[in-house]
């Protein structure tokens, strides 16, 4: 391709809304355009870029037997009613009318449409299991589209449906998925860990696990230990050892959870009565800290929600965050939201800031955390105060003590109880997840199994965010210069750069070596435009091709100046070796991708 | 691939609602499934034929120079009303509004969008000529969404759009993009016929071409002359001799065309009087016809229409047809509407049925064939009468003459003035469109030349339906037992079908005659099914995959059944020859791609 022509002007400076790096690297490269918030043109380098990732993530599905197909972008939202995700969705979800007022979604995910059509398609055992897949643009009205490609409104996404007869074929059906992943991942040269996170109330135990590309920006915090394999996202990270296993949730049993030796409650401190303190205008756990001179593992932070409509409590330490995903699992609620000033007003009669667990009647979930503690500070249910030495085991309700709280940097690993927890921040790329009857059930996907009797499938569902591929590589493979694209993914493998148009023999060099290169099947940028050299270098730095060749100067002597963008060595060579070294590192790539 | 899990179910009976052979045969084989009206899933087989079209339309397209990028499907509707369409486009276009109530389209095609991308990307003429494509996901909102894939609402189509820097320019890209249309419909193996068709307003003589695939069902006629290359779309084909040049259009200029010798009033017919006659009831040309003993051809039809709201009448000849299209461009209005029976009254003071030229003082726009009779008969513009004896020449106002009419079946071709056309039908598969500067002047598609100076960039449009292609190809290649896939587009190469999966000789052949294909690079469907094979060969004949090798109880001699798809006759023959036929036939089609 010659560049003169390539729609794809390199801009000096991004637009002040482009925060992250990879989105103003792709904007300045001229990767991609916005024709609207969290909606994008890919031009042709961009285009190229994405075609290629959407090959990988073929040719892997194809390789793990799934089929690919295409489904409508426009689906009936009777459908959506039928799986019950009409009400739930939110806005997020975009309904349009037709002519004839007959009401329409823009397919967010297919799961509906996936499962009606198998429902129709497929009656008996012999036919499963069955995946399909689909690579397609898909529309979900963000609440804050930003990132560039990364939280779009419109994007391209990989989704595959799985359908077994039962749960140990989905399963077996899974880890293929899983396997495919890792070698996707791998391939697009991605640096990511696969970690679990959270099924919801179905799924079960590693039910579900995300792909995270490692980047600072990456929206979802993961917990990795550095001694076992253990990762997980930070909604689903469990902390380990000293608060036992960490999984055995005591809801509901009226069972005390054992606590480790080193930290049960002495019985000096069981004599020491609770105090109110004058605690005027102290809201805050920072408050506290800071006017009473104690740590903040020494409180207790008591949160009121109201789930499904219901008040009540929850407990944990003053360093430690409550996680809404496991009392909500735990609850099993769809809703759980941090309570108003006037419902915490009526639970607990006293205002937000000042509200404790003593003597509350609404029911209390207390993480394990605060039950492992000797005593604490709480709010005292009164304005402007709080009470010392409230101690749990023997001052609060033991009923309901569990999981409640976000794991934090230094925590055990719950795997191998050894390593201490590290975080990281990741970008989900991948999501694979057991989805088991939800769908099936409702939208009536069912089969004759061997003995003749109807049994509903069992499914999975499986996303890859294709163009956000795209700002995870570029988060992870850039310098101050600009994009330094992985071979296998770069928009051309080499990019010829003659320094002067008007020097016959660096021009026929040039056309002569991007013609033998493009006849070996490479894919060539000839940077053919009438600017001056620097311009050209800086653009192809900013654009990112991995192999640049020069033909500058040398070339009356037959030789050219030979960079590969990842290193800052340029050497002159003859030009027959930078053909070799070329055809040499182009052939590298593509045998990682046969392995 | 295994024919076992491949979601595909044959259907005994097509739905009652699938009108068309080619949409029959798609449900009934299992390519497509009806979502919503004019909605479809494309099922691995049909996705399958889909991907091939889209490789060879990518092919000419990059072989033609032409760069792929992606464009978003929402569309703010800002760039609609910037470019006038906003308001002319209709229900066709669907609207809907994201979360912050901002309107959006869903693009049915790209003009504004690229125009508005590439007035921001390029500034000089250096940069031009640029032809850009997509294939994506169009949306329609039809108001009769019918046949299967050829009248859809949400289909993938192929648009391209060009940019130069003057006519010249453009016209050298149209006919770029003319010869990658004629490649990639021969290579689809498609029989068509590239159509002159009407340009509105703009695009000027020879500015746009159709490509109409040969069908009875389909939608559009073409007049085709047999003698000659001339081809036409009847919107736009026009007639010879008889009328002159038949494109000279005599408008406004009060000039009386020259008409042939042969057909001029005589002198004894000048003496003839008009004459009234009472024609009670009598309203239609049938019925002039069967009351009067006269021929279609002696009648003059008036015509009254609303032209953007002002009254005129139209003449033809009783058995020609008016085409709206050309009075349109000839009166140069937007809206062109036969007028109601008010409209009608207040300007003849006659009811529908007995409308006639004589005395309108309303404008009056003559069909050369309506100049060349030398008497007829017409309205009174009275209930219940008619007038014999109407003599154009000597009655009627001759200011407004021209080209009016539908050409019919016979008329003499325009170019060679020696074939008489004839009708087809045709499926509109492609379009070539020199779109000039409609949108680049509206959404400020502006670059500097060489001397520095501003001009408007000169556009062409280029769409290809690609899935519509799918239907042209069945409706043009199958029988009563299905599809008979041309090699380049089927979704394998290659049937092999075992028929006895408990015979082991079968089994094993077929296994690894499998293989062997797959290992070549063939794609082969091998029936697995456990299946009788009456039911095998009727699934293969629908499927219509172009070769079959069936593997029966000639196994045990190392024999096969070797069938094309498209050939009656079936051969036993050595199951090495049989490979090598595959592969033979296989190569043949790959060099036709390369030609």
């Amino acid at each position: 391709m010659r560049q003169n022509t390539l729609l794809s002007t390199t801009l000096r400076e991004a637009p002040a809304d482009a925060e992250v790096i990879s989105h103003q690297w792709m904007l300045r490269a001229g990767f991609i355009r916005q024709l609207a918030a969290g909606i994008y043109t890919y031009l042709p380098l961009g285009w190229r870029v994405l075609r290629k990732v959407e090959q990988i993530v073929r040719e892997e599905m194809d390789r793990a037997g799934a089929q690919e197909m295409l489904m409508p972008a426009m689906q009936p939202t009777e459908l959506w009613k039928e799986s019950g995700r009409y009400a739930v969705y939110g806005p997020e979800l975009i309904r349009l009318h037709d002519r004839h007022e007959r009401e329409f979604a823009l397919g967010p995910t297919h799961e509906e449409v996936i499962t009606k059509l198998v429902s129709g398609e497929i009656s008996s055992y012999r036919r499963l299991p069955v995946t399909l897949y689909q690579i397609q643009t898909k529309f979900r009205d963000e609440r804050r589209p930003r990132f560039g490609l990364l939280r779009g409104r419109e994007f391209l996404m990989k989704d595959a449906y799985s359908f077994d007869a039962d749960w140990a074929g989905l399963d077996q059906t899974y880890w293929k998925m899983y396997d495919a992943y890792q070698r996707i991942f791998n391939r697009c040269a991605l640096k990511y860990r696969p970690v679990e996170a959270d099924a919801g109330a179905i799924g079960g135990e590693g039910g579900t696990h995300e792909f995270m590309a490692l980047a600072d920006i990456g929206e979802d915090t993961i917990a990795v230990c550095p001694h076992c394999e253990y990762a997980a996202n930070i909604e689903k990270a469990v902390a380990g050892a000293v608060a036992g296993t960490g999984t055995g949730i005591g809801i509901g049993t009226g069972t005390v959870p054992q606590t480790p030796g080193s930290l049960t409650v002495e019985q000096e401190d069981l004599a020491q009565e609770q105090e109110k303190i004058h605690t005027p205008g102290i809201r805050t756990i920072d408050q506290l800290v800071q006017a009473l001179g104690v740590e903040a593992n020494e409180i207790i932070k008591t949160l009121i929600y109201t789930a499904d409509g219901q008040a009540i409590a929850v407990l944990v330490r003053g360093d430690h965050e409550v996680n809404e995903i496991k009392v909500k699992n735990v609850l099993s609620v769809e809703n759980l939201e941090i309570a108003n000033a006037e419902v915490v007003a009526k639970a607990t009669g006293a205002p937000v800031g000042f509200v404790g667990p003593v003597g509350l009647t609404i029911p209390v979930f207390m993480d394990r955390g605060v039950a492992d503690m000797s005593r604490g500070i709480a709010g005292a249910n009164e304005q402007d105060y709080h009470i010392r030495n409230v101690q749990p085991k023997r001052d609060l309700s033991l009923e309901h003590i569990g999981d409640f709280r976000n794991v934090v940097e230094g925590d055990i690993c719950p795997r191998c109880e050894e390593g201490s927890l590290q975080f990281y921040r990741g970008i989900e790329v991948g999501h694979v997840f057991k989805l088991g009857t939800k769908y099936s059930e409702k939208l009536g996907a069912r089969f004759l199994d061997a003995s003749g009797s109807e049994q509903v499938m069992i499914m999975g569902c499986y996303g890859i965010g294709v163009s956000r591929i795209l700002s995870a590589i570029v988060e992870q493979n850039q310098d101050e210069q600009g994009i330094i694209w992985p071979m296998a993914l770069a928009p051309f493998q080499v990019h010829v750069i003659p320094v002067s148009l008007k020097d016959e023999i660096q021009m026929k060099t040039a056309e002569e070596l991007y013609q033998r290169l493009v006849d070996c099947g490479i894919e060539v940028l000839l940077d053919d435009r009438d600017e001056r050299p620097g311009v050209k270098f800086k653009d192809s730095d900013l654009i990112g091709i991995p192999i640049r060749i020069v033909v500058g100067k040398h070339a009356a002597e037959g030789n050219v100046e030979f960079k590969e963008r990842a290193r800052a060595e340029q050497k002159i060579m003859k030009l027959e070796d930078a053909f070799s070294c070329v055809v040499e590192l182009v052939k590298a790539s593509r045998v990682q991708k046969s392995l």
